[in-house]
């Protein structure tokens, strides 16, 4: 469980680092990064993971989701892990939203992608035990929030590990891969044609299944141009109403699916996590 | 001086857009970026100029500047131009220092440079004129920032026009190129050998040769790769002292040239140009 340090910053009273290690895992070296606020000797932080969209590595949300700030005012170490294995040896495929860039956070079961995408563990087993062991985090006191494939991600690892996370938030989720082009084509491809195996990774159908969080956030640009056929919250209040979980909701006229919307309402996730988180 | 829009997005309560105009100045297209906060039909807003450094276009700032959640509470609109002209047809340099990315605000000279590397007067005439017929700026409000090669800029276009800017800062700002191999290799080159000529684009010259300003602030990082060869703080602070200019210098143990320290300072700077600008 050696991590290299890539590179460390400081930033806002706190550190910025990029590190990297042997992922067991996927079989392939992965980079996550950690921002951790000055804090006292000895003492121990909340964590808030942060799963990120298609197309996306660690880089995008520490260069822009304008999450320091706020995390070193409210004392929170922030976990940005990647989205899949990488690398020459790594199997990929030509679109961006399958093979590289494009895990889903899910086990792959069938080839050529069983090997290395592997990062429903990775995110849930191996990174974890990396953080706990490597940085001063309270592994006691976690939330977990992510982007439209990683809101995805942040959902449903929630919902399949009751009681780990104390506070679940997303950007513009993937709610129900069941029920889109973008989640037919990864789940099918990764986990093959029985979508009975596709249900633990759709959080409507855990929701279903009986999972249960204590509450959620989620907000939505209204611009977004995947809210109509990939995004589809309609779907997750539906679930969460008809299960009692108590969802707010946040529609938000005018915004896309990009860092222009994420960071803007990256503070109030962040505040919202931390109450959680310190109660 | 049609302008046509690139992109705009949503954030922060307000408009980040990018723009495109065909620039008379430089004889290229220009991209520029401009974030107008939300504001009452009519009102005009005080506009905050950012000038970038070396190997930047507008982007680097407009994505990893964190500027807009300030701008959005202050009211301010945030203006970040290019640093150089672009385009095959424009000369450049091999180096990162000088030529494409490196206009370091200047009127070149020298052939071949002469022709299109007119940063001066691009910054400082055409693209005002730009702005305030094409945005809600109240042009009697003006404020004007940088960093490095772009707090340079920043800090000889105030003191060449007196009176036009009401408040003027920098990040980690070359302060005499006179005295640094960055300003050494590019005025050479866009100016020719006679370094009287220089003086003009040196902030520490014109103070020197008479010109001032009401106040200056300047956050300079201290693990800062370039402070002591390139950067030297210590000059402006002595010909401030000199001249009667009251400098405040912050001086930021373990931040580096990088916008994790950029983006850190980003607010209390815009905080002292909204009080200087709304007095």
């Amino acid at each position: 469980m050696t991590i290299e340090t890539v590179s460390t910053n400081r930033s806002f009273g706190g550190t910025q680092g990029v590190y990297r290690h042997a992922s067991a895992q996927t079989g392939t070296p992965m980079v996550f990064s950690v921002f951790v606020p000055d804090h006292a000797p000895g003492a121990k932080l909340p964590v808030v993971w942060y799963l990120s969209g298609l197309t996306c590595t660690h880089a995008n949300v520490t260069e822009k989701g304008e999450f320091r700030r706020a995390c070193a005012e409210l004392g929170l170490i922030f976990v940005a892990p990647d989205t899949s294995p990488r690398g020459d040896e790594v199997p990929d495929d030509e679109a961006y939203d399958f093979g590289k860039g494009a895990g889903f956070y899910v086990d792959a079961t069938e080839a050529p992608w069983a090997a290395n995408f592997r990062m429903r563990s990775y995110i849930e087993t191996e990174l974890p035990e990396i953080v706990a062991a490597n940085f001063p985090a309270d592994m006691a006191r976690q939330g977990i929030m992510g982007h439209s494939m990683g809101g995805h991600g942040a959902l449903t690892i929630s919902l399949r590990n009751p009681g780990r996370f104390r506070a679940t938030s997303a950007f513009a989720p993937i709610v129900s891969p069941l029920n889109c082009p973008w989640g037919e084509k990864a789940l099918g491809g990764y986990l093959g044609a029985d979508r009975s195996a596709w249900r633990q990774y759709d959080a409507c159908a855990l929701i279903e299944d009986g999972a249960r969080v204590p509450d959620l956030l989620v907000d939505q640009g209204g611009a977004d141009n995947f809210l109509k056929d990939q995004l589809k919250p309609e779907l997750l209040e539906a679930a969460c109403a008809k299960a009692g979980i108590p969802l707010t909701l946040g529609m938000r006229e005018g915004y896309d699916h990009s860092y222009y919307f994420i960071s803007t309402f990256m503070e109030p996730h962040l505040r919202w996590h931390h109450e959680r988180l310190t109660r």
